[in-house]
């Protein structure tokens, strides 16, 4: 959607050159398929290298093509419209109807920013989750929860994984949830994102740092990481907006 | 906030490299400050070009480093909380407390992906506006008005320009608004964004769709472009959520 605006002003070359590709990318290419290797596309559209990478590079930032690791440049499906929120009232990490795996969980300290959200420097329980959509790992997410948020939790679920962290979203669902914020910001994919997510270390992703508010403290912090690529994020009430000028181009 | 997870598996040289820069910009840098060029940067720190413009790379997407028109790269501020959505009840465009300035209006067709949201292909009025934060452009919003929405438009406000916007805006206030939904996705600046928003084409944003729904139907749309670099959206009751690890490193 960066592209919708009223043009009154010349554009710089490898903007017309992305547009030209992304009509290309409509008429002979299908969603998936791999791209010829940059000396063959410059030579094809007549220009240098280096103002084909800008116009393949805006084509990525705008979800028109993936980077994917081993593969190459591919033509990237629509983006997924994911529900970040909903009308429905706020709820604990792990509550009924919630769409994210708990996949481990571990004992530690957190990241000066968090431990900064959270006002405090104590041991934390950090659960790990990922969420899948059509089935493709679509975001992963870091949950931090002081020791003092469950400190009722027994230690019968064993030190770490799975089990460990379904333990620890149960003990927080017995806290009184008084309310959440949400920031939306951008971010870069670590090694560790970059693994769970399928995608390259670097890659641009969006950063939702939720603070959960119970007993008038910060009793948890989740950082999630979505793929800047494959998703737009949706708030309120209609989880599916749809903007996908693709499909409307290839209608018409 | 892509940098805090837990660290299981080796991370690339430049990986590496982004985060000896980082404390670099912390400890003998200043917000604002240009960073040497690319060359001597390469030679301070024994590595090739293409490694160094990779962690730089990271830099900006991480909101760490800025590249500004005509200026070079320079280390940037910490990022602003700026909130899309409060606690508030959903309200119009333009109505009381609006952080938005309109800035121009016109008449003409909605893009594809525009027009789909709206379910028409009618005319709209595209009414243009800045919202400035901390004295700074931070987001650039594009407007769609049908103009069977605001079907009692007199043309006594001119054609176009600011006093034009007002109206259009004023006549929205008259529908009863019966909610709005929200996306957020990652973008590319147009030349058209880059300008009011004192960045390069190609940068990247963060576009926040808005659907307005007043009498069984979308009554407008809107897309607004928020800086990537410095902005960081907030959505819910506590507007400023502080995610600064540059402070907390500086002062630890």
């Amino acid at each position: 959607m960066g592209t919708t605006q009223l043009q009154t002003v010349p554009e710089p070359k490898y903007w017309h050159l992305k547009t030209v590709i992304g009509e290309a990318l409509d008429s002979e290419f299908a969603v998936g398929e791999i791209l010829p290797n940059e000396r063959d596309l410059a030579a094809r559209f007549g220009v240098a290298r280096a103002t084909l990478r800008q116009a393949l590079e805006q084509l990525e930032l705008e979800g028109r093509l993936q980077r994917r690791r081993g593969v190459g440049t591919t033509v990237a499906p629509p983006r997924v419209g994911v529900a970040v929120e909903g009308s429905r009232a706020h709820s604990w990490p792990g509550a009924r109807g919630d769409v994210w795996q708990p996949a481990g969980c571990e004992r530690g300290s957190a990241p000066a920013a968090v431990a900064d959200l959270l006002d405090s420097e104590e041991p934390v329980h950090v659960v790990r989750r990922t969420r899948v959509s059509h089935g493709r790992p679509v975001a992963a997410e870091l949950l931090y929860v002081p020791v003092s948020s469950v400190a009722e939790l027994s230690s019968i679920d064993g030190p770490s994984g799975p089990g460990r962290a379904r333990a620890v979203l149960r003990e927080l669902q017995r806290l009184g949830l008084e309310g959440e914020d949400r920031s939306v910001e951008l971010g870069s994919a670590s090694a560790d994102d970059a693994r769970e997510l399928d995608r390259l270390p670097g890659a641009p992703v969006l950063v939702v740092t939720t603070r959960f508010f119970a007993e008038g403290r910060t009793a948890a912090v989740a950082v999630a990481t979505y793929r800047a690529d494959t998703c737009r994020l949706t708030f309120g009430d209609t989880p599916h907006v749809e903007i996908d000028h693709r499909q409307e181009r290839r209608a018409s």
